[in-house]
């Protein structure tokens, strides 16, 4: 069983919770000669609630035999009615980052990425600016400037979605991007759109939310990464951090201390999402650590 | 100078902020015999903007002059048109605390009271249940049972009214007090409430917040302490906290997390407004600590 | 299946990892009735590391099966050389807790308790000096005072044995208690004594750890909570958390801030502890939240 | 005496705690034409402590009147034993950052100086390797590779001495450079050179901590940013922050989630001592912040 690679994989689940689920699951896995090297699990009660799990596992030759596994897996998974996904580690995400004008959340993507800490290919860089061309090519990522005027809304739109395919994208990050998605685009990327929006959401939902955070007197700022759906800054929540303020920062400082909580808030939803720790579940996210 | 008792005050100033404000205060302390332990100072903009300032200093036998040296300092505070205070530390304020069902505030309160981290006398505890009877006269605290019903509450207003002066109170701490508090009152003890709000405001206004958390999916949730006016959850907000949960916490969990939020919230605000660090401004706090 | 009572269990495993134990575990558990309420699990390495699971698990009417379900899960346990153990939720740890002039840990635990936080029944408080008689009492918790001096330490440690067998205590928590505990009562208590040591170890290991914090002009103090072994704060560490300082905290006030992290810290270890959620391996913890 | 530019100086004092201090600095720089923006003090203790205070003023062409304000404030300065400084705020301290084969810290320095979040001018990357010549380069910041071995140490320092002199460095940035720094530059540059620790100081001194850290099992990691002096690791703390781990994170997880907490801290201290809120005493500091 040890012959060839061993390929890591992992495998989400999502069913209705009953008995049995996780026996039936690991027998699976142990038949088919994979080894578990973690696992996780939640439900939102034993009874008539809902089950979900995570599983990390190693398998020889993983990426040939993908198919099969899946073919087999369907027969465990049917009387349980499971939602699931078996994905090969190998496999990367590719994704596209779309920004504006502030350039904190982008730099800190493509520095993690050059780090190796994203599973991930950035397949581009697309804004409705120049402002990051050199930044992003530098980096050996190709940037497409698609301007989005009151006029130019469905073009820019056309194209998106031209590139979207062309570059074979997986997921889309709005990395401070200040424009509106249109839901052409939310409905092909259902949940694999990540948006970082600078308040502690449900907070300050809308324009300026440092402004809004100022005026309110609050002592603490945050930021949110949700997956993006038709009503703004109401999907799926992430994940979520904030700092401490006081009275003595004024709207530019919170805008400052602010831009270190959204770096960092986005990156890790961005990483979550890449290695499969995320599953939406109704409005909100279960995420696997 | 150094004959007699070395007394500690507080001198809080708030005013328009121009130059020679710290010069004119710093030199009447030191002209009249006081000694500068600690200043703070803030400034909203130093053109046009409001100044604030707090003073800890010692001076021989304040308590005996304390009338004198602020008669001295309305001529240095005339010309600035300052709003100032100067208080002796030896006068402690007189707390009441208005407790319904949930005990950890009411508990966090008299437990550091004991500690003597209070600089308080808590004159009385008064509630619309007889759950905390045993544990308020326990501590040697006056218990006094107010119930509220819809119909009584004209009356229970009156007693509250009734108690408040008899018991000589300064400032009243709702410690998860689960009545309105009537205009009557709130006018009277302007900037003299302080409520503790089981969310981070301004999420999650009104009734049931952590349901709403629930719901909503936050990863985050927090606890809000402020001075109560007369929009509900809107006074000026003097302190905030938060903790982080996942996915696993149903909300009576949530509710559970909350309570250690709650409580150190609102026991860091309580102590900071009795040793006057917290200065109201418009609809926000400066709170020098 | 589902005739008579659901209780709750839990398994905890630990030994060495390899393929196929998820598998045999999760089969034995739903072969013989048992549900997986939630499940949890670690392995130092995939490849010659060591494996822990933490399973909770409802069963029909545990408490009369118990010996049976041991006896049955010997043959799965057995081929993969398992440390294990099965524990009924109904079954209470029986505490002793130790304390001896500073009240704070002890307050947190005995209020926790009384919230019903703690699973556990505390059978005694034992102290060297009467301060926490009343305290103690009022709680309905039998207080011992057994002091401890140079000449009487024999005496005392035979005290503290026979007491500890005669309330049948489980496990023993150090709530600052300030005397060294004996290797007797250590050998006896292998992983059963929890000390809340007042630094982040291993900084500022040995006495006045808030002394030798402010000499070295540290940024952040903390606490530690930590099984108790030969090696004086050398023991297995289960929890520990933080405060940032300033440069105007003196000594006093670093040991007043210091012990609202001391009670915070000793608080999750213990109910951790009690949750079976803690397995030592070599000096080291895996805590599964 | 608004005449002119309005520029901005910073006012250093520490000296023995006396009556008057306060007073006296502020009718100087009230009478000298100064306004104060912010000002922080801090005494060690009112009766033979030591005071230290940090006045942040504006004055008209400060640029052009710093000897004469400073000659002005010497008369003010004898009477009380102060050592002091005034700094026109236009000066920009220049940095020079070691590293070697680490590039997070310098990374997060270049970055935030793009931003224009430090005050400085990066007057050189010093490297006893290549790996950040591009790096630097493109930044714009000049590069010099000084390789540093067994039998070249005195060469090197001989170099480094030559390129601090000449680039007139005023501060020296140790940005994970992995090579001792000789007593003579020590000497040289007291309290102006910073090192980050990849650890919480004092646990884990000396090398390979996040080793250490794992070995010993903490649940917390940390980060340093100290003062060198001639005792490694042990000269004045700036800042720390840490970061909580568990049993799950091996030692290249810690590594990794250790560098962010590195970047950050180190980071802070460089801002905060470019913006002169850092007063060395004894071996401990004071931040006014």
């Amino acid at each position: 069983m040890m012959k060839g690679n061993l390929d890591k994989g992992i495998l989400l689940i999502s069913c209705p919770d009953r008995e049995g689920i996780v026996s039936a699951v690991s027998t699976f896995l142990f038949t088919n000669g994979a080894n578990i090297i973690h696992s996780d699990q939640h439900s939102t009660d034993p009874v008539l609630g809902h089950f979900f799990m995570r599983i990390e596992f190693s398998y020889p030759q993983l990426n040939e035999q993908l198919g099969e596994l899946k073919r087999a897996f369907e027969e465990t998974a049917a009387p349980f009615q499971m939602e699931w996904s078996i994905t090969a580690s190998s496999k990367k995400t590719r994704l596209a980052i779309f920004a504006t004008k502030e350039d904190h959340c982008l730099q800190e993507l493509i520095w993690r990425w050059q780090l190796g800490e994203l599973h991930a290919e950035i397949g581009m860089v697309i804004s409705n600016h120049l402002d990051f061309k050199e930044l992003t090519e530098s980096a050996g990522i190709p940037f497409y400037h698609v301007p989005v005027t009151k006029d130019s809304k469905a073009q820019a739109t056309a194209e998106h979605l031209h590139l979207l395919e062309e570059q074979q994208i997986d997921t889309v990050i709005l990395a401070r991007y200040m424009q509106i998605i249109p839901e052409e685009i939310i409905n092909l990327y259902h949940n694999d759109i990540i948006n970082i929006h600078h308040s502690f959401l449900p907070a300050f939902i809308g324009g300026h939310p440092y402004q809004q955070a100022f005026d309110r007197g609050v002592k603490i700022i945050g930021a949110t990464a949700h997956y993006v759906n038709a009503k703004l800054d109401e999907g799926p929540i992430i994940e979520q951090d904030i700092t401490r303020i006081t009275h003595r920062y004024n709207v530019s400082d919170l805008k400052r201390h602010g831009k270190d909580i959204e770096r960092i808030v986005l990156y890790r939803a961005v990483k979550w999402h890449l290695e499969k720790r995320v599953i939406v579940h109704g409005n909100k996210t279960i995420v696997f650590q």
